[in-house]
């Protein structure tokens, strides 16, 4: 153990606080360009900045006529020209109006539109305009969504559909982005075996390598399969040397100081390993170290445990190294629909839905227990040393924030 | 306009409830087998059946030593095999315990654990129990999360990390899930061109497309880029021919009774048209029809409008035609951090974001800008006929609970 380890439990805070400074410390700086169809999920490495007006030029909210209000003096206006979206428009002839629609720009002149719905239209083509009008009515002027050199979106956003919507409304069709992380997922345990092959005497089908994979590459991160760690000093350090040139290491199962423990001995007798006890339920241990000066990262072996300790740890670590500011998932104070009479020493977090617009956690809350996940809209913070009425506040984060 | 249209506005539940109906009629039931690798976003389209218990054998919840209750006296007793995780016990010798680690199988004639923590070995290596036992402490009993014949995840389970984990879990490396629906996507519009192209006058760069192809992708659809609809009825119709193939064809752009609206006048001429004028902003008109058969759903141009009937709307339609029952958001009781004096006659849909626990707007909700929806964290809702003050409570719903 280090000098970082601690006798009692380290609050959850306390231990994102570390994992952030940590990250901050060791950040994915490369940069490519890439597409807007292979942008999705990946990180800005610079401003998103407008290289032009939106919109680019003033343009009809309706379909309708365009005029120069202060031309107007009441009386009918001939229609001199038609303006459909997506033509360039003629000046607009002096005492007249223009057909305009949606979207089409302005002609130079005109600087207000009636919706049609309120015009007559005479025998012989002259548009009434029946209603007072006002300057500027319906009309959307240059820039008044975005200036040319606004900052749209800061440098660490994460892109996702509106973004990239965003960045392809400003023209651009391709982004500066971090390079994906590489993440390499290590289980141990002699037990494990993967999904198709038998099951033997004693042995468990290995479903963290899953649940993992499937979330990094979410995350955008390049995935490197570091398989299932012998339980041999050897072959442990074999293997992690052949994992040189990732971003982190993420194991399962478990560091500790115990007999058995390889990729402890491995750590400590080449890299580093700081042993943490979470004040956090499921997931108390949680190992941060390196091999070699690639980072390692150990959650919990059990798969409850794993799913909140990545999703409220490791997760906003992977994303702070991409320069992500907002990594925290949103929470939602909502009244329990349950009680809790135990003060416990850890923070709990159980798999919970919205029932009535009130918490309800899974039956079990078995750390074993992934099928509470699968059930669960979300997970409810039980603070530690509190106890809970139906009707008490406590905060909720929808699976749907810490799973992309 | 068939027969379908109402006069007054459609409040977004009928909407809503019409296109679960429409969605239920046209289901997508093909079915294909996919390894685990490749089911992510996919839809179950059988129930999850357990092949074998979890834990599929009564195991140890901790590092200690495991006997035979009833064999226990009170004095020390001797250690008779050691039993790691992934290796398989011998029956349990009589009057002895077993060092047993953590997920290791109790071996047969054991029924209880003790944690290391809390006993002593001693000069003989023999252990003594010093804290009262309970019958089964700290055993995982075989079966007790899932029972072979479980139903474990019910058909129309949208598959990600915690699904595809439980599924490894059991064993499996490949589901049968739903075919990825096909939708094609087209912009109808002649002021729209393409990012990376340089613009013209009255051109602006088309920001639907990206916006829902990268959504639809995010949905587990295969996406066929239908391109901008010419404005030309033979040229539309023939666009329209090429794409028999699809579950849906997405316009957007609007679709409406208008003077240049040819996809308007192909659905008339050779499917079906119904123009729903919603209760909703932004987003107000919504087409629903068909063309020689294939559904196609028209949703507005503006991106802000396309955002909110998309994920209201188009998402819980398409989520329903691979037999996904929960297709809506959820969403979140919060009070308001701010005044809204003037009751609308459309459920208003605001980007907003949570700023010390109340909903705080964007301050411009111009229906054109899509720069409000990077900047939100979520929706809120403002009921149709209602007005705010702060602290009022209204409906939120975060972004990342429609973008995926």
């Amino acid at each position: 153990m280090s000098a970082g380890d601690r006798p009692g439990l380290l609050p959850v805070e306390e231990a994102l606080a570390k994992l952030m400074s940590l990250a901050e410390s060791a950040p994915i700086t490369e940069v490519e360009r890439v597409a807007l169809a292979d942008a999705d999920g990946r990180v800005l490495a610079a401003p998103l900045i407008a290289g032009l007006d939106l919109p680019p030029w003033a343009n009809s909210a309706m379909d309708g006529y365009a005029l120069c209000l202060a031309e107007w003096r009441g009386e009918p206006m001939a229609v001199s020209q038609r303006i459909q979206a997506g033509s360039a428009p003629k000046p607009l002839q002096p005492g007249s109006c223009a057909r305009i629609f949606t979207g089409a720009p302005l002609p130079a002149g005109a600087d207000t539109v009636e919706m049609q719905e309120n015009v007559e239209v005479d025998g012989v083509g002259r548009v009434r305009f029946r209603e007072p009008l006002k300057l500027g009515q319906n009309v959307r002027p240059q820039g008044q969504e975005t200036r040319v050199g606004d900052h749209v979106l800061p440098a660490g956003t994460r892109l996702g559909p509106i973004e990239l919507g965003l960045a392809a409304s400003l023209g651009m069709a391709e982004l500066q982005v971090r390079r994906r992380p590489r993440v390499a997922v290590v289980s141990t345990g002699d037990e494990l075996v993967e999904p198709g092959l038998p099951l033997g005497p004693g042995q468990i089908y290995n479903s963290n390598r899953r649940l993992l994979i499937t979330w990094l590459q979410r995350l955008g991160c390049a995935v490197v399969d570091g398989g299932i760690l012998a339980d041999d000093l050897a072959q442990t350090r074999a293997a992690l040397s052949a994992l040189s040139d990732v971003d982190l290491i993420l194991s399962t199962g478990g560091v500790s100081v115990g007999e058995a423990d390889f990729l402890g001995v491995a750590l400590r007798e080449e890299g580093e390993l700081t042993l943490w006890k979470l004040a956090i339920k499921p997931g108390k241990p949680l190992t941060f170290g390196q091999f070699r000066g690639v980072p390692v990262l150990g959650l919990p072996g059990n798969p409850a445990s794993t799913l909140v300790t990545f999703g409220l740890l490791a997760r906003p670590y992977l994303l702070r190294r991409l320069g992500v500011q907002r990594v925290e998932p949103l929470g939602f104070a909502m009244p329990a629909g349950f009680t809790w009479s135990k003060p416990g020493k850890r923070r709990e977090y159980l798999r919970a839905r919205l029932e009535g617009g009130r918490v309800v956690p899974y039956p079990n809350q078995s750390s074993g227990v992934l099928r509470s996940a699968a059930w669960a809209e979300g997970i409810a913070e039980v603070l530690e040393g509190s106890t809970l009425v139906e009707g008490d506040s406590l905060r909720f984060i929808p699976l749907s924030e810490i799973l992309g």
